[in-house]
């Protein structure tokens, strides 16, 4: 058996998000269904992140076993030409046995895109969400951003649905960006995130944009560890994985 | 009665294109259906180019008339609150009852945007046409696009099929572009279009820059009117009607 690890990108507008799940369209479910015909066996793939429904990925990362000889550079093309248009491979590489694309990250890069222009894009609109509702103070969200970077706990900015105990995280960098005149992206890395944390962080700095609570209140949530003091849940399309990497941050 | 001029925007992915069909879903079908429940009352909507399935607008123009009254600065926001998320309205203008969106058009641009990049790209794959089949001599297929510009008959880049008999238009502009690394666009603005025209002036743009033909040979092509001269008709996915002016060309 070899096991091989991939770069993967995908739309996530049609899919019920990453993980396996019975007659739904999942990504998981296409890549296992895709790369077991070409393997001429059943494969099981793992992910790095199990992005939810809507939530997109530039840089997601897999692995799986396969006794498939097919050599390691004819993977990306092999796979693409049966993938459907919404996901693609765009790396390929044999790693070790022990390679494993989840527990091994080191980091993750998520960006959360706003677009406060006041017509849609109709060509980017999959990948963004709308702000139109109020004007955002970008020096604002900036001072709250730089608040969540370090080693907190983050209850207060994870749904409390979730079933994790160790709410400790440590996030490298937090910036608000300015690609483009209207265009607003949320840049957040991370050891790891919890459930829906981006889109919580992202929540609570639009929040902190409009002027509904200060940056300092987010100092304040974090010391409560109380979810009703995180800001709101943003949806999920303007969600994108980034990068997952398995070597050390050093800034 | 008052006539409305829009410029919409659309990602012609799944609509079955801009013309009205019955029990398909189109553009103008979609515009008619949202703006008449807007006016109350049944709507005819006009457009400047009826584009084909699969082809994508950033400044289509539209026109209608309506008797209803609300005010021309609130049109974008209502329509846009009722549209499906792959077509948009981006400005609205009353116009003279004598307007008319398709005869009025001075000159029209279009841009066809190739992909040559090895991997595949979801974010911008439904928009551009991938090419990978062999690399593209630029410097060629800049040669061949100066030759399209002028006063000519079509004939050889027309569909075959198309019931027009003068096939004489004007190119005022083509070109093509590298916008980045392994994306080419062909710009091309002309007085009007001919069925499948554009599509037919990259299809043999690309030609060129495979070197199955020389620049040289669409002199021939234009001067002989025989469609079997022109080159391949490139999918749809590929185009968009970019802009749709009301004022003569002065370069």
């Amino acid at each position: 058996m070899r096991k091989l690890k991939m770069v993967i990108s995908y739309d996530g507008t049609d899919f019920s998000g990453f993980q396996r799940q019975p007659s739904r369209r999942t990504v998981q479910g296409v890549l296992e269904e895709k790369i077991s015909r070409i393997a001429g066996e059943p494969v099981i793939v793992t992910g790095a992140g199990r992005t939810d429904a809507g939530v997109h990925a530039q840089g997601q990362v897999i692995h799986f076993e396969t006794s498939s000889s097919i050599p390691v550079d004819r993977w990306v093309r092999v796979v693409n030409t049966v993938l459907p248009r919404d996901v693609a491979v765009l790396q390929t590489q044999e790693v070790d046995a022990s390679f494993h694309a989840q527990k091994d990250a080191c980091w993750k890069w998520y960006r959360y895109t706003l677009d406060t222009r006041f017509t849609p894009d109709v060509f980017t609109r999959r990948f963004r969400t709308e702000w139109k509702i109020s004007p955002l103070n970008i020096p604002k969200m900036r001072e709250g951003a730089a608040i969540f970077v370090g080693r907190h706990d983050f209850t207060s900015f994870s749904s409390a649905q979730s079933p994790v105990k160790d709410r400790v995280r440590q996030i490298y960098q937090c910036e608000v960006k300015q690609p483009e005149e209207g265009v607003i992206t949320i840049e957040v890395v991370g050891s790891g995130f919890l459930y829906h944390m981006v889109r919580i962080i992202a929540g609570t700095l639009v929040e902190v944009g409009c002027g509904k609570r200060t940056p300092e209140s987010i100092k304040q949530a974090l010391i409560a560890c109380d979810r009703s003091l995180g800001g709101r849940t943003m949806p999920p399309q303007g969600l994108t994985m980034m990068k997952v990497c398995y070597t050390p941050w050093y800034g």
